[in-house]
C-alpha cells in the first residue's frame, strides 16, 4: 500500500500515520516530493495466506487509512486474491470434465426468474430428468445451484455446477461449494468487476475446491440492443492474472440467437477454453430463453466453424 | 404486450403469428401501417396476482414470441409487478418500525465482505451483542440477514432484516423473509434497475409479507471518484411507481463521510421517507467502512440540518 | 409508433391524443385491452428522407406525445436512421480505400487530449510528414478531423478522414465530411448507444457522402483493468442493422498491448471488415499511447495470425 | 507518480526504470517491500501551469512507463488539473451573471440533434429572437454555440455562452470560448468523469477566460426509466475539487417534468449554485423536450419551495 498525503500535510501529519501503522503491526517509509509527501507500508509476516491478511496486510485498513484527516488517498499495490493467481500458480489449472455437457437441457432443477410469476424450475424432479438424459444419452450434466442447502442435492445428481450471475457474491453459497470437490462453473456478476470475480473465485478455493471454471456471460452496459455486452477481453486477461480457465456463454451474453455464432468464433479466437451454448429443438416453444437458443441445425452448422478457427489459432478440440 | 413484425412480412407471418398467441391462450389483434404490422396481444383472465400470470400473460412468452423469425422486437404495455406497484395499491404504505436503531453498531452479525480475508461478521455472537444494546439504550435492532436458513436465528434477535445490495436477486433468500412479518429493508442491488428492485419486492410480497421498506444505497457507474453513484431521482420515481416506502443511505451510497451530509439533505429534499447513516465513536478504528462513517460530532451537527430541510418540504421528523 | 394511455385513461384521453395526432398530420388506431388502451400511429407520406421526417414522423412528436397528461409512454417502430439501414440498402456499401495506411505515424496532425498540457497534435507541419511518409512509402494516409475548418487542409494530404471518439456527435464536423466524397472513419462515442453511432453516420450520409466507416473502439464500463471494454458483439449487430463497413481498433480498445492480438483475432472472427493496430518502432518512446502500441515484431508475428483466423471464417485478406 | 514494478522484477529492471526518468528529466525513489519494489517519482520545475507540464510531468510519461516490461502499473498522485482545482486557488470563484436568463426560449438558434432529421435550431434567426426578449423582458439570454466559427456571432447575442454535453471535450471549441470573456456554462459530458469534466474547464481557464460555470445534467446508466441518471453527489464532489461555480439542470438530468421539482430541491440542499429548468407555456406544442418542461404553474409552484430549502441550508436566493 502507498499512502498519499494531502498536499499540505505537515510533519507532524506524517507521524501520526506512521504511528497508526505501527500501531496495526505495519512500517511507513515516507519520501517526500516537490508537491506531496507519499508513505510506502510494508506489511510484516510476507505472503501468508491467513485469513485477515492479504501478504500480511488487513484489506480493511486501507479504507481505515484513507479517513485519516490529513491522507488524501491509499493506493494498493498487490492484488487481493492470491489462491486465484497466476503470481501464485503460474501454470495453467486443468479442470477435469466430461464432454459433452447436458446443460438444464429438460426444464432445469433450479432457475433464477427476475419475476416471481416466471418460471423458477423444477427442483429435485428436473434433477432426476437431467441424471436420466446423462444415462441414457452418455453426457454430463451441469446444472444451477442457488443455495447453500441444495448444494448436496445437487451434488448428487450433476457432474458440474454451476453459480449464475445473481449469485457470484452470495458468499455463503460459495463457501459450501468450496468444500465439495465438483466442478465449478462460476458465472461473473452482471457488473462485477474482473478483480471482484477473482475474488469470488478466491472464496471457492479458499475452502479447498481447485476445480474453478470462470464463465464470462456479458456485462451490463447502457445499450439496449443486446441483452448484455459480452466482455470478450475479459478472456485474455482472466489468462494473464489467473490460472484458472475460462469458458464463454454467448447465448446470455447477447441474448440474441444471430449473435451467438459470431460470438462464439469470436470467443474461441480471443482463447477461451470452452463454451457454453443453449439449443432447442424448438425454441419459439421453450419454456425460458427461447430467443437466445439455437435451433438443432444452426449448432450442427456452427461446430465446424469452431473446429476451424480452433486450428487456425493452433488448439484442438477435445472429445473425450 | 405490442408484437412488431419486420418490414417485409407478409400476411402469412402475420396468421403464424396469432396462431402461436392463440395456442397460449391470448389474442392478437393486427393494424397495419405504411411500413409494418403491430400486433396487440390481449391477455387472459384480467389482473390476477396468481404465480406464472401477470394480468393474464406469462412474462417468458414475450421472449419466445421475439424469437419468432417473422418478429422485429415485442414492445411490454404492463409493469411485471403488481403487489409493488402503485396502480394496484395507491396509497402508501406505512411500515412501522422503530426509531432510532443501532444498525449493526457492535461489529455486526453477518457482513458480506468482497474478500474472503476481509472481517465477515460475528455471526450469533454480534446478535446478542446487538440484542445488549437493545435492551440497554432502548434503541431497535437492523442487522443483514445472507442465506434462507438464518432467517429464523436472525429473526429472534433482530427488529429489523436487511437484505444487502450483493443479495438483492437472491431469491430463496427473497422467498423467506417473506414468510416472516419482520420489516425488511431491501437494498438495490448495484446495477439493478428500478423494475428489478421492484420486481424483488413482489417476490417478498407475494409470500405474504408486506412490510418491504427499499433502499437507495447508489449504483455502479464509470466514475471512480466514488464508491457508488447514489441516485437520488430513484426516491421520486419509486414514489410514483410503488407504494412502499423508500429509504437512503448516503454512507454506502458514496463510500465517503464528507459527501454524507450533503446526500442526506438531498435524499430529504427528494422525498425520502428515512436514511441509514453510519457513525462510530471512533471511525479510523472501525473494522470496516470507517472512511464512510461520521463521528458522533458530526452526526449531531447533521440532525438540526436534517430538521431543517424536512420542515422547509413540508414534512415532519417521526421520533416515536 | 404506439402510444400507451394510462391505466385509468378514459374515452375522453384517448379523443384528445387522437385529435392531438390529426393535427400533426397523423391518424391514430386506439384498441383496448383489458387493462388498458393502445393507439397505434400511422405516419403520413411514406418512407421519405426529407428532413424533419422519418417515415413521415418528426422524431420529436414522440416527446411531445409522451408529456401529454394521459400518456404512459410511447414506443417506437421504425429505426430513426434511413439511409445507414440495411431495410433501405441491403447490399453491402464497399468503401474502396487503399491499404495498407499509415495512420499518424509520425505524431499526428489534430490529436485531441484530454488534458489541455497533453501532446495535440503537430497541425499542418503533421500532415505534410504524413503525406512525405506516403510519397516515400507508398502508403495511404489516415489522419483526425476536429473541427468543420480543418476539414478542407486536412482533405488536400490525407486519403482517409478520422472522426474521433469525443466528436461522434460534433453535428457540425460530421456535416462537414459530409459534403466531400473522401472515406470516414467514423469511431463510436465512448458510451455511445448502436442507434446513435447510426445516427450519427446518417448525418454524413445524409449531406452526400458514402464512404462511411464505422469503427469500434471500446465503450465506457465500470470496468478499471482495461481503458474500455471493446463491443466485440457491436461488429455482428452493425452487420444486421447496417450495410456500412465496420472495422476495429483493438489498440484503443483495450489500451493495452498484451491485449491487442487476442482481440484483433476476436474482431476477425465475429466478422470485421478491417483492423485499426498502433503499431511504433520504439513504443517506450512514443509520444502518446505507448502502451498500446504494438512493437515492429509483434506486429509481424501478428500478420500470420490474422491470415490463418480469416481463412477460418471463409473471407480473404485483401493487400491491394 | 508511482511507479509499482513487477512482482519478481530485479535490481537491474528497476535501474533501467530510473534511467528512463533521468533521461525525461526526472529522479526515482526506489523502496523495496517484501513483496515488490516501488519507486516515487519527483517532478522537476515544481508548480508551473506551462504547457506539456503539470507539476512538472508531462501527462503522457505515465503511459510510456507502464508500457514498459517490468513494470506492474503506474499510479498518479497530482490531479491532473491546476487552474481548476480548489488546491490552486481556494477561493471560491464567482462569476457575475444576469439573472433571471431566457434560454432558447423560442426555438434556440443552434441545438444538437441526435437525428440529422430533427430540429436543429434557427441559426442567427434564432439568436435575433433571443435578443429581442432580452430587451422585452429584460432577461438575459444564455445560448448553446456548437463549434469555434460561431463563438463570435453568438458573444454578439448572448450575455451566457453553453457547451453542451456532446461537445465537453470538443477541444477547439473549448480553445475559442477561452478566448472570450463571457461567462460559459459547461455541461458535463455524458459519461465524463469528474476529473474529465474539470479538465474540459482547464482547457477554457487556460486561455484566459476565468468565467466557467459547470454544470450538472445527469449521467448515463444502464437504467432505461429516466433518460440520464442525476450524479447529485457531483455538487458536493465539485465543490470539494474545484473553487468553480456549479449548477444542476434536472430538465435534461431526468427527462420527466414530474422529476424536475424533486431533482431541483435535492440539488440545492446538495449546494448547487444554480439551477436550469425548462419551462414552456404550453409543454405539449414545444418543438423539443417537452416532456421535461415545467408549464408555468407549475414553474410557480416550484418557486416557493426553492426559496424554503434555499433558506433551510443557510444561503440566500439572489434576484438581481
Amino acid at each position: 500500500m502507498i499512502v498519499v498525503m494531502k498536499a499540505h500535510s505537515d510533519a507532524k501529519d506524517v507521524e501520526r500515520v506512521l504511528t497508526f501503522l505501527e500501531n496495526h503491526g505495519l512500517s511507513g517509509h515516507p519520501s517526500s516530493g516537490v508537491e506531496r509527501t507519499v508513505i510506502g507500508v510494508l506489511g510484516g509476516v510476507g505472503p501468508s495466506g491467513a485469513p485477515g491478511s492479504i501478504g500480511g496486510i488487513n484489506p480493511s485498513l486501507g479504507e481505515a487509512l484513507e479517513s485519516l484527516p490529513s491522507v488524501e488517498s491509499v493506493l494498493r499495490v498487490s492484488k487481493p486474491y492470491k489462491l486465484a493467481s497466476r503470481e501464485f500458480h503460474p501454470e495453467d489449472t486443468q479442470v477435469d470434465v466430461p464432454v459433452p455437457c447436458v446443460a438444464d437441457g429438460v426444464g432445469g432443477a433450479f432457475k433464477p426468474s427476475t419475476s416471481p410469476y416466471g418460471f423458477r424450475g423444477m427442483g429435485e424432479q428436473g434433477l432426476k430428468l437431467l441424471s436420466k438424459a446423462r444415462s441414457e444419452f452418455g453426457m454430463a450434466v451441469i446444472t444451477e445451484v442457488m443455495t447453500p442447502t441444495d448444494v448436496d442435492l445437487v451434488c448428487e445428481y450433476a457432474d458440474i455446477l454451476q453459480i449464475g450471475t445473481r449469485n457470484m457474491q452470495n458468499y455463503m453459497l460459495l463457501d459450501e461449494v468450496g468444500r465439495t470437490n465438483k466442478p465449478v462453473v462460476l458465472k461473473r456478476g452482471m457488473s462485477a468487476t474482473i478483480e471482484e470475480w477473482l475474488l469470488a473465485a478466491e472464496y471457492i478455493l479458499a475452502q479447498g475446491n481447485r476445480n474453478v471454471i470462470l464463465c464470462e456471460r456479458g456485462i451490463r452496459t447502457f445499450e439496449k440492443v443486446t441483452r448484455n455486452t459480452m466482455d470478450i477481453s475479459a478472456i485474455p486477461l482472466i489468462k494473464h492474472l489467473s490460472h484458472l480457465p475460462i469458458i464463454s456463454d454467448p447465448s446470455q451474453g447477447t441474448g440474441r440467437r444471430d449473435l451467438v455464432t459470431p460470438m462464439s468464433l469470436a470467443s474461441i479466437a480471443a482463447g477461451t477454453d470452452g463454451l457454453l451454448i443453449e439449443v432447442h429443438p424448438n425454441p419459439d416453444e421453450a419454456l425460458k430463453d427461447g430467443a437466445q437458443s439455437l435451433t438443432i441445425q444452426q449448432f450442427q452448422a456452427l461446430m465446424p466453424q469452431i473446429q476451424s478457427v480452433v486450428h487456425a489459432i493452433g488448439r484442438a478440440v477435445v472429445t473425450k
